[in-house]
């Protein structure tokens, strides 16, 4: 997990913040969300808010939401199967995930639909990563029947890695399968708020709109205690409005009031302020990803977050790119400078992510986390002390002198420099007569053997039976829910 | 010229630049530097440095360099022969010049070493980007003979292009044919000090050794009043410590001893801090650029010259890469979040450099500034008012609706969007459709299209005439420097 111990980067006032802010509640008063689910409906009805029920409008008097997002906690841990990979959210840390949900696999120049297999060797490689605090699907597994699969991720998740679980578009059963697999490894659903390692993800329609499904997974998971981030996607000039600060309006109302409905479910339920906005293309309607925009909206998006003291997602390592190469690793970097500099402590999409989120990519996913592993080193800051400021090697090796064999320099070269695998610094002519390799091939050389290197981690034989078992089960036709009694 | 309205990121508390200052300080007082001229020892013998003729070192008593850099001004203007091209040197300004000196180039896949057609279309595509305040040569006409080249250089630079002059490597000759010129530009020698138009640059022989030819121009430019750059090249490991501490400790005292010297020989000379501090690869002893511990150092010394209140030039966008790519766009993007964010108000290499500056490459040119109107766009961050905040949109466009054709949308994207004649938005099937280009390939049509659109400024037929002459009559054999009367 890496940890920024300053996040100095800002692109609004105060005062700023506070108009946004207010804005956001007016525009949750007067204009309101949709909520399409009744029980969300007759919850915010009791809690004071002004419904109607033929169009399920709901407007939230803003006492009401500030009230209630003031009761989300500032930080929280998601829990690893092994504790020792349990992750802070808030605070200095800053936490990576890779891709979500993409549908397509980008291997070398070859790209497919994504398959269990793709989804597995994704699990693996995450697993692997030092870098990489939290398992994702990275890829859909369209090679698997669409109801159950993720029952599927959920089992291949806990049995071939130990870290904590991010799960993403959840409807009521889906939520319950995770709930399940999440006592199974917590020992009971009753620990479930105390060791909580599964994170759920909630999207909202915008403009305004929480869907059914969403609003279901969004109260499973609160009740349980189990954390959620929620996360609009506004795309200015077609989900939102086109300028970046009407875009923040909207999406901070909707984090706002899905913080709200979570934290009336349960006070202190675990939430993550979201944010995945940017511009559309007025040329194609299609969003431009790692823009000038996009990460001046993710950066004011995280200022935001830290006016409620609530832990922010920022968007991850995103580009429009169809294909990797120099477009993707241009927007990428505009995202990752932007996101780890300002107020961000979570990434997801942050290894692996092209297309706007159609295509996970291998090579990619190397790139990114070489990205990440220089990221690591610039946050590690400079050593100042005698020893490293070199006076007595400077003395010795005297004006016009060469440092390259200094004792010095012997001592101290492992720890001060950090070769990159990926990259070419010998020149030409070098580079040439040693095949004239791309970046991209070195990436393919790394991932696959990061695959090789790969470990299983052990699991406790009845943990990891139960949850076989439960995911047969359910795939044989039974309900979701852990029986009594197991 | 870029505006950046605030400089948030450092890397270095205010303890460790008083650190590496004093050890700086130390450093010219114990062991010196190694001047290769005679008048530059005899004018710092002069004001008390204790000299050695014989190895010509030079040893800096700590209150002698404090107090000639503390006579360096904070900021001057750097003039262009259109006074509306005209830039300021320090304040809130980020002066951007295009690559210095490299040798080969790359057009597509082809290269080549430099032309005098290369130069020439270089100050042309300089003079045309918006985002260029200055003209380098950006790459050697090595078909032109080595001992004049820099006079064709200087006419062409003046004949193409109407911006501020940047000039580099000065011996004594090419300093003095430097001044001719920028007297016939500024209608006399005794004018120069007031309308600079010419920038020097100067180098160090890291470790601590200012060559003979340095010092030279150095003192000539000083004592003329034109503005230096002083910019070592410390490679640590190999021409520096390989700690990044002890190389900006060595850095620091390098460039304190140039400023100092120029302050000697003018009380007030205009001058740049100049950084350029990366650490080497210790498997080949070449430099990796864009690194994490590049920036790193610049970051500091951008630090350090904020402590002595002198402008500073950071490093450029610069990269290894031995071509266009993957690396050169993740190297550069180090270099430009990291330079932007922080203490800088000049980049070299700000446009076209490849391979540790080795070469020249016209479409990494035109990607460069790509990221510099990307950058561009970030710096003007966000408009916060009523109308930006879309309150009344949102209410009619209202839950689930869509905000492609709403009125605001119609009024504000042109305004709210920049589009990027480089990046693909539209996914793989229409990418693949409309002939799978590369950013590349697009970046080939843009700079053959800015060369079309290219527009040759105008300039007094008295001046041109005055500095063709100069530039014949040198060729032809004559010495340097304008005959009295002309």
């Amino acid at each position: 997990m890496l940890r920024v111990a300053s996040r100095p980067l800002t692109v609004l006032s105060d005062e700023q913040i506070e108009t946004l802010h207010q804005a956001s509640l007016r525009l949750l008063e007067e204009v309101g969300v949709e909520m399409l689910d009744g029980r969300a409906v007759d919850l915010l009805a009791h809690q004071g808010a002004e419904v109607d029920r033929a169009s399920h409008r709901v407007r939230l008097p803003r006492e009401l939401v500030s009230e209630a997002v003031s009761r989300a906690p500032a930080r929280f841990t998601l829990h690893g199967r092994d504790p020792r990979k349990s992750v802070e959210m808030g605070g200095d840390s800053l936490v990576l995930a890779p891709a979500g949900g993409p549908m397509m696999v980008e291997e070398g120049s070859e790209r497919r639909p994504g398959s269990y297999q793709d989804q597995l060797r994704f699990i693996k490689l995450t697993h692997h990563a030092r870098l990489l605090d939290i398992t994702y699907r990275c890829v859909e597994a369209l090679d698997l029947p669409a109801a159950t699969r993720h029952l599927d991720y959920l089992h291949a998740a806990v049995r071939y890695s130990d870290k904590p679980i991010g799960v993403m578009s959840l409807d009521a059963t889906a939520a319950e399968d995770c709930l399940a697999v999440a006592s199974l490894l917590a020992g009971g659903r009753e620990r479930l708020p105390d060791v909580p390692m599964l994170m759920g993800g909630v999207n909202v329609d915008s403009p305004l709109r929480f869907s059914r499904e969403t609003l279901e997974g969004l109260m499973a998971f609160a009740e349980a205690g189990q954390p959620l981030k929620i996360t609009p996607f506004v795309l200015a000039g077609v989900m939102s409005p086109v300028t970046p600060a009407g875009s923040l309006v909207q999406q901070n109302a909707e984090v706002l009031a899905g913080i709200a409905l979570a934290q009336m479910v349960r006070p202190g339920a675990p939430v993550v302020y979201g944010s995945f906005g940017t511009v559309a293309d007025m040329r194609s309607g299609s969003p431009m990803f790692g823009t000038a925009e996009g990460v001046l909206m993710e950066v004011a998006a995280g200022q935001l977050a830290g006016r409620y003291g609530v832990p922010h997602r920022g968007m991850g390592l995103v580009t429009s790119s169809p294909l990797g190469g120099v477009q993707a690793a241009l927007e990428k970097a505009s995202c990752l400078w932007g996101l780890v500099l300002s107020n961000t402590h979570l990434l997801i999409q942050a290894a692996g992510w092209l297309e706007g989120g159609l295509t996970a990519s291998y090579e990619q996913f190397a790139l990114d986390l070489e990205m990440w592993e220089g990221m690591e080193r610039f946050l590690a800051g400079l050593h100042v002390d005698g020893e490293a400021m070199a006076l007595e090697s400077m003395a010795r090796v005297g004006p016009g002198g060469s440092f390259l064999m200094d004792e010095h320099t012997l001592a101290h070269y492992r720890d001060s420099i950090r070769a990159s695998p990926l990259m070419e610094t010998r020149g030409w002519d070098a580079w040439l007569a040693d095949g004239a390799r791309t970046v991209e091939q070195r990436a393919g050389d790394i991932w696959r053997r990061w695959l090789e290197e790969y470990q299983e981690p052990p699991i406790d034989a009845g943990v990891e039976e139960a949850v076989r078992e439960y995911v047969e089960r359910r795939k044989s036709g039974e309900p979701p829910g852990v029986p009594a009694g197991r």
